[in-house]
């Protein structure tokens, strides 16, 4: 930091806002109600239903888990490679085991992102180009606008959807 | 900061992240991106289109104006009322002024917030409780959710949305 830090003010838009560990939970909270979104589907419907010609949710969920499991590792080690798609297994059981085994790598490598990485610009999976925050946003929007697809899906099917708040 | 701050090192968890420059241009950037599939939907479908009984993209906008609005001005001045629905304008060219409207309300409001603020637990719009930096969360996140039931819809109707990864 700066000399200029010791004269921050209220208004000073530098002030940092969210603390690593909090972001962490944002991630992880979001990814425990897009589990519950998975769970609320029926099993054919996950892997076949879908609307205006796009993915049905369980491409959508392994979307999900290829971005955030080589991600949280490239967010550790700097190293990417390629983004892969990966065809999801052939049943909702084992796509949820998937889904929990991220959930530990996320929580176990985060503490290893080193501190001054969050600012640093860096292309990732070989093509997208941003600073680490922007990257981790990216990954949390990414599941975010598609679970919203998949609400859709699910009250189109006439099933109540986990409610949105639902974060725990 | 405590004595602690000295002894930081990379795998510390109360590490800062983001800056709050970095968020106002992250949220900016998703309402410039919802402000694009407002203006993708053709003027009758944008009020009255719908799929499994929700509501039509109108009313997820007015929704996405109703929080961010009262919502800038209460992290400014921790004053807020109980969150009201508002009917939408009869034309999307309303919304559409509306929606600018809120954005420059952003724009100008957002460096008032006191730095002080942004880890401070407080009620919102009479019922959701939390800090504020998760408040603020909530305003992105649930804009993000309802836009991306908007795709759906343009889907639905054969027409491509614009690319997520837009913001600028």
């Amino acid at each position: 930091m700066s000399s200029n830090s010791m004269q921050l003010n209220e208004t000073d838009l530098s002030t940092q806002v969210i603390t690593r560990e909090e972001l962490l939970n944002h991630w992880q909270g979001h990814r425990r109600l897009t589990r519950r979104v998975i769970e609320a589907f029926p099993e054919e419907a996950f892997f076949t239903y879908s609307i205006g010609g796009m993915r049905p949710f369980a491409a959508l969920a392994m979307e999900m888990i290829q971005m955030a499991s080589p991600g949280i590792k490239g967010l550790v080690t700097a190293q990417w490679e390629e983004y892969k798609d990966a065809p999801a297994p052939t049943t909702k059981a084992e796509v949820l085991q998937l889904w929990d085994e991220v959930t530990q790598q996320i929580d176990a490598l985060w503490p290893q992102i080193p501190a001054n990485r969050f600012q640093q610009e860096e292309v990732i999976f070989g093509i997208y180009e941003g600073t680490i925050i922007s990257h981790i946003f990216y990954f949390i929007d990414n599941e975010i606008h598609h679970r919203g697809q998949g609400y859709v899906y699910l009250r189109s099917l006439g099933i109540e959807p986990p409610a949105f708040w639902l974060r725990d």
